[in-house]
């Protein structure tokens, strides 16, 4: 979004013109519709509205290519999060492989409630629990360490209704957006609850989204020049969590303005949704709602992964679309 | 950088040689030289040689387009850091204007020495003083707040020696390199020492570099929802200090990736040059040598600001280049 990108995002328009009218040839003109994952209806129409009206220079609420920041949550807005988020698979998975370098593990909670699969243990742990599995499985290493055995583990773990790869659980609809969002010259950016680093191996080959563009959860890293070089280091302490009112501090701190559309699907995207839609100008916040137990599941106010209650009671007072899975997307999975 | 920026580019290179070969009017062709203010000689003949050699797909150091990340410093390395830092400068201004607010302040240090203008006292109360002026001038308001304040000030703030705007001694030799550098699909990152919220007032009209292009040092922010509206606040505690060890952190923490090229001329700047030029393919570290009296200031090892000592001694056996602006400049300010 530099002067450079701005000028090559209106040398891409002019083009687009040129190749659409029929004057150079070799590239599909993208006349067609760029939704067609989404059933007609009054979310599609909401959405198509909102981005007619950003982008079109002669309307009141037209808004410069460098300010178009969209931003997508990612467990649950962008691909499955049941029946665990993929992130929680990876730490279990992670914790079963190095178990044999840990014999300790068998009797040490909460180590041994993954390896036996004790879920209510590992429920009743909370956000402790939680923490000491993410410092066990994610730091110690190199950042291109961890980067190496996340990619390895997306590339090969498979989700266990589904039996197909969790990166191929992403919903059509949303890469769609994404898509044609970043056509238009908007940013798209994804700001997670999980790791950042787990989410860039994937982001760019699966959503179209750079390392630079995620936002999330991290911990520390320390830079060391000793034997054998320099590196950095992934030291076991919590530096960020992006999750309800971290989101808006992430994003800012990340890209330095406010985005004008948001979306996400649970409580965690609260805040992020609040402050997106807060101020002038047109905005638009999203939710997806779970409501497909059929082609995805079915949870909002009573889930333990997802949680959907307050922003579900407050999504009409707020102004903020509820887009449902079963009757808005035509197609679920890309 | 994500796949839509990818093919922008490639499709920007299509029409760049279309526009070069004649075939369209009304742009420019950029045949001519990319570093008109770099004088003839090594420096400039090494940087070409670089850029040449990551951008050529048939080298063998060939870089693709996502992967090639240049980070420069801000202070001293795109403009001017003498007689003290701009943002130094700018903390001044801010105490005197708020001071007729703050009657203790007259006896209370370190206010009192600003407004007094003892500069011994000021050196004398070293990083804590720092931080002190810093929390009373940079916190306490929304980031929108902030940003007005900043950009109100480096609109109209002059230089105590050339008498124009901050942002007029910015040097000519780095603006040209950053801008050839985004034409051949590079990213070009600020990362400084300074505050990142600051640098991002200006970053985009006088560089060419988008917000979310900046990484710097910051204060924590905090949102808040309560009246008067949803709204991040700027809270007097520090967040990161981007300098030293912590510009590869900073880096990493924002791109998710290791840069190929790194521009500094300072100490503060030894870590960033060092990780930047370790590991495998064509990589660039250079120094920015402040040898010119005449034109700018000439300092390194016994400047209060800028020092450049450790990195100078190391620059010869680790291949950093050092640019000397006396001789390989030819024209200093844009």
């Amino acid at each position: 979004m530099d002067t450079a990108d701005l000028s090559r995002r209106a040398l891409l328009a002019f083009v687009s013109t040129l190749l659409a009218s029929g004057c150079a040839g070799g590239m599909p003109a993208s006349r067609s519709d760029p939704l067609p994952s989404w059933s007609e209806g009054p979310a599609r129409d909401r959405i198509m509205a909102f981005v007619r009206e950003v982008t079109d220079p002669s309307s009141a609420a037209y808004v410069p290519m460098g300010e178009r920041l969209a931003v997508f949550d990612n467990d649950g807005t962008l691909w499955c999060e049941q029946p665990i988020y993929v992130q929680a698979a990876f730490i279990a998975d992670r914790i079963r492989e190095q178990a044999s370098s840990h014999p300790e593990w068998s009797t040490r909670e909460p180590f041994r409630a993954v390896l036996a699969g004790d879920r209510a243990a590992l429920a009743a742990g909370g956000e402790r629990t939680l923490m000491e599995l993410v410092m066990a499985t994610h730091a110690g290493m190199t950042v291109e360490g961890f980067s190496g055995i996340a990619a390895r583990w997306i590339a090969e773990a498979r989700h266990p209704r589904f039996g197909r790869r969790y990166t191929e659980l992403v919903y059509s609809p949303m890469i769609e957006l994404m898509r044609w969002l970043r056509g238009l010259g908007f940013g798209t950016a994804i700001v997670t609850g999980g790791g950042v680093e787990f989410v860039r191996t994937f982001s760019l080959p699966v959503y179209g989204v750079a390392r630079e563009h995620v936002v999330g959860s991290s911990i520390r890293t320390r830079y060391q020049a000793d034997a054998p070089g320099p590196r950095l280091m992934r030291e076991a302490e919590i530096d960020f969590i992006d999750d309800k009112a971290g989101k808006p501090v992430g994003i800012h701190r990340q890209f330095g303005m406010k985005p004008i559309a948001a979306f996400g699907n649970s409580d965690g995207d609260y805040e992020m949704l609040e402050w997106t839609t807060s101020g002038t100008g047109a905005r638009l916040g999203m939710i997806v709602h779970h409501d497909d137990a059929e082609r995805e599941y079915a949870y909002d106010r009573r889930s333990a992964v997802g949680r959907l209650d307050r922003a579900l009671d407050d999504a009409a007072s707020r102004g903020w679309l509820v887009a449902s899975m079963r009757r808005d997307w035509r197609r679920v999975f890309a």
